[in-house]
């Protein structure tokens, strides 16, 4: 684990990011072969038919105008998901699925060098076993989704499809685990979960979201914590290496624990418009659900003991997390390192000479790229003026445009355009000689300068609130961060009168002590307080 | 499809893997980190407790014995897969979902070179979907699992967890694309599917399973048609290369086809107790989802024309015919490009000085493995005598076993132990310089020789039984090949008097022509007739 404390610590500091070109080729994912996938994305990133073509010229409301509807019709236009026919659910289509299985491996890679397995339990969970732990059925009763006849029959018990798995874990565990030396049990699973919301966004809360969620089992409570506690920086440090998603990891207060922990974990990180959003979670289950599931061990002396056990999850809402911390008012920017496409070439021609020459020129320049193990995409499509396909992969968010005439050809040159740097100020010409290192190098400028950026706003966008005072002003653009008492009582009363929630109490503090922002009891630990997502 | 045709083909023939370390390191699975996972399957890889020492004494019954209970007993025993508590339904265990992220790597890589990108459709479908297109709700509608409350309240309409994704997809295709320009569209996803089946069989038949659904649109029939026979030859080159699982590519009866289908291929693949599975299919909607759908698009004449669609999809079932075709009386046989761990290093020792240089020289080998890219276990395990390990790792199906003593660390030599060559034919004693070429090797040749065996033993157990006589015996032991002149009745006769089903219709033809085996009339084609999963 030293690497991925050593990394959440240099996150407040600002980072380095090894090597934005990691091998994975012109794949729009990390599973994909090099070669084809361009060929795959070129078909499947469809060629705008006249309606569309119209429709995605009408301008994306600005994030000043309107942030929420800015966000809905970008998703949308991006073609990141779609609305499914059930409400509440989604569709999450093949570009917006592309950058969550970028995220997902990102993942994978840190839960198992820190000594996990995936695996696969069931998605229909009787119904009784929810029943088993009672804050777990308080908190997840309401949101089921029951499954009453099979086959064609009215089943004897009905089923709930999977809300989170604890209960079928615990049920299964129970059953695996015998004794100390089958301990410790490290197990995830990349799944889809489901709970009846009302109020849903495509992304952030939707009636069935994917997400990982996993189940450990320990020994003892000090090794439960530090599991806990491992994989909140597990998520830390993916947030902020991966998606330049700047975090603050810290405790939840009872009231926004998870039904049936002991302690919850979050990251929250700040959106464009202020507000927080909860990116990933890690509890502490204690010994709740070993004792509803019998989950026991012997030790080494022979005495058979209750297991202690956590699960942490992070989903889909992450995708949201990404577009609402780095997008501007042209749509998405998307962090290099979770980019289906790191790079998109437009080669830019008028007649038939000069497109064989600066096609010919651009294929060339794309495979250097893919063979340096960056993520290509090439646009070829006629009938679309270079302005048009500029906006349009500035709205999807492609970190850098690679664009190429007939003239750079003569010259041996290019033009790179960062996305995250519109205008004049983000375009360079370059020589082709050496192209693949410097859009390495740009690569990792963006995926920093994004993180930077993001951190920047964060601060200019938290306020020390002294006084209750201040604290309503804070939230009304931002973060506000104040001393609090940790009681219940003052949470609820600032959360109605401010509709702002505790986010967390930061895993950081500065030490010393204060006046709880709102009773002015004298207390020991700051807390975030936002309105959030 | 050069490349994967050329497989195919030389499937028939005997053929050579390009290599079998594939870069990924000790990673049990493709995307497991190289360092860390042999410390995670260390971890769960549990101690056997006292009780389950005794439980794994025990020895499985032989094939011959019991094929059924010997695959029953094998999949709980290896670890692969549980019972989960709804009937009918599996908890895939870790090594068991090791073993199927291996597989779905390599069927993804195939999928990307073809063009295919993924998605996420949703698990919930109105009900009214399935009515849509009449032959697909007379095959789904007993199946099903119906949704009829969530968050608390009776739905209006009903929802079905998907049974398969056609018609929600189809529901989607019909919004999204407008043009020809749209075409194709070529999107898979992985996800896990629910059918209500009475009889289950872990992995075989179970009420929820996982799975890989392809589904594409396409202008014109003869596009589809070829994107449906390509997919068959996509499964048949996995089948073949990484799961070393010899199979028949060909095309199903009338009677055999998926709901909605106008063609079904499959391939067919001969179990160890001679009866056949059904290890994947590709199907040719025609236009018939697009018409109950509504998929259309302008031509380029600017006339509304229905697309054409096709689904394939291979699931979790595949795991249970590696069990079938490549297991032995020991238990599993894995083979080598989707094995876990492809090789295990015992080492073995007595005294505590014993230990210290025997174990130091097994990290030395395991790491130079590792550098070149083996998947490696390392067992550590203590109080276990070297015959249980062995045992053991035989009953997991490992295909390499290094087995180093303080006599071999002494002369710097190990023995490596062949799980497909029992006893001392599969046993070498070999210099530790130059171990990682020496293990390559082998894993290749283990590769090989398993796909060898299994074509053999097809082979002997298939008959070209020219009257019904013979085919009635040859089904008591494998398949019969026959001519048979293509009528349902004749098909269904022979069903009901031998419980052999029609299993496909072989890709490849003698040509020419004979008579039907079950009437006499004559035909131009061969079937192949056996008793199925």
């Amino acid at each position: 684990m030293r690497l991925v404390r050593a990394a959440v610590i240099s996150a407040g500091r600002g980072y380095r990011i090894p090597s934005i070109v990691n091998g994975r080729g012109e794949a729009a994912t990390a599973t994909g072969a090099n070669r084809a996938v361009t060929g795959a994305f070129a078909l499947q990133c469809r060629q705008p038919s006249k309606n569309r073509t119209k429709m995605s010229e009408l301008k994306l409301p600005t994030r000043g105008e309107d942030f929420s509807e800015w966000y809905n019709q970008l998703v949308l236009r991006a073609e990141l998901a779609d609305y499914a026919p059930v409400r509440g659910c989604m569709i999450v289509r093949p570009y917006g699925w592309a950058l969550w299985e970028n995220i997902t491996a990102a993942l994978d890679r840190r839960f198992k060098a820190t000594g996990h397995v995936n695996a696969a339990f069931p998605l229909l969970i009787p119904r009784s076993f929810i029943d088993k732990e009672k804050s777990h059925v308080a908190g997840f009763a309401p949101e089921l989704a029951v499954v009453t006849h099979g086959g064609g029959e009215e089943l004897e018990e009905p089923l709930v499809i999977r809300p989170t798995s604890e209960t079928i874990v615990g049920h299964a565990y129970a059953k695996w685990i015998q004794s100390y030396r089958d301990l410790p049990v490290l197990i995830n699973q990349w799944n889809s979960v489901v709970r009846w919301e009302l109020r849903t966004k495509l992304f952030l809360r939707t009636l069935e979201f994917f997400w990982q969620e996993g189940h450990t089992a320990h020994a003892t409570a000090l090794e439960a914590e530090a599991e806990t506690r491992q994989m909140l920086d597990v998520y830390t440090d993916f947030a902020v290496r991966e998606a330049a998603v700047p975090v603050i990891p810290g405790r939840k207060s009872a009231a926004e624990r998870f039904a049936g922990a002991e302690q919850t974990y979050s990251i929250e990180a700040m959106m464009g418009d202020g507000k927080a959003l909860q990116a990933g979670t890690s509890h502490n289950l204690g010994q709740n659900f070993a004792k509803a599931f019998g989950i026991r061990y012997l030790d080494k002396a022979g005495v058979l003991q209750h297991c202690w056990t956590t699960s942490w999850g992070l989903s889909t809402r992450f995708v949201g997390a990404i577009i609402m911390v780095h997008g501007d008012d042209q749509g998405l920017i998307l962090p290099p390192r979770l980019a289906p496409f790191q790079i998109v070439i437009v080669p830019i021609f008028k007649t038939d000479a000069e497109k064989a020459i600066v096609l010919e020129n651009a294929r060339r320049l794309r495979q250097q790229l893919v063979d340096a193990g960056v993520r290509v995409r090439m646009d070829e499509r006629e009938g679309l003026s270079p302005g048009f396909r500029f906006n349009d992969w500035e709205m999807r968010g492609v970190p850098l445009r690679l664009e190429v005439g007939p003239k750079d050809v003569a010259k041996g040159a290019a033009v790179l355009a960062r996305r995250d740097r519109p205008g004049k100020e983000g375009k360079a010409f370059v020589p082709q000689q050496g192209i693949a290192a410097a859009v390495g190098r740009l690569l990792e400028e963006i995926q920093q300068s994004l993180y930077d950026r993001a951190l920047e706003f964060r601060k200019a966008n938290t306020a020390d609130a002294a006084d209750y005072g201040e604290l309503k002003q804070a939230v009304e653009k931002g973060f506000a961060s104040s001393w609090w008492c940790g009681r219940g009582e003052c949470e609820a009363k600032i959360r109605e009168e401010t509709k702002a929630t505790m986010r967390c109490i930061p895993v950081e503090q500065p030490g010393g002590g204060g006046k709880c922002v709102y009773c002015g009891q004298l207390s020991s630990e700051k807390a975030i307080f936002a309105r959030a997502y």
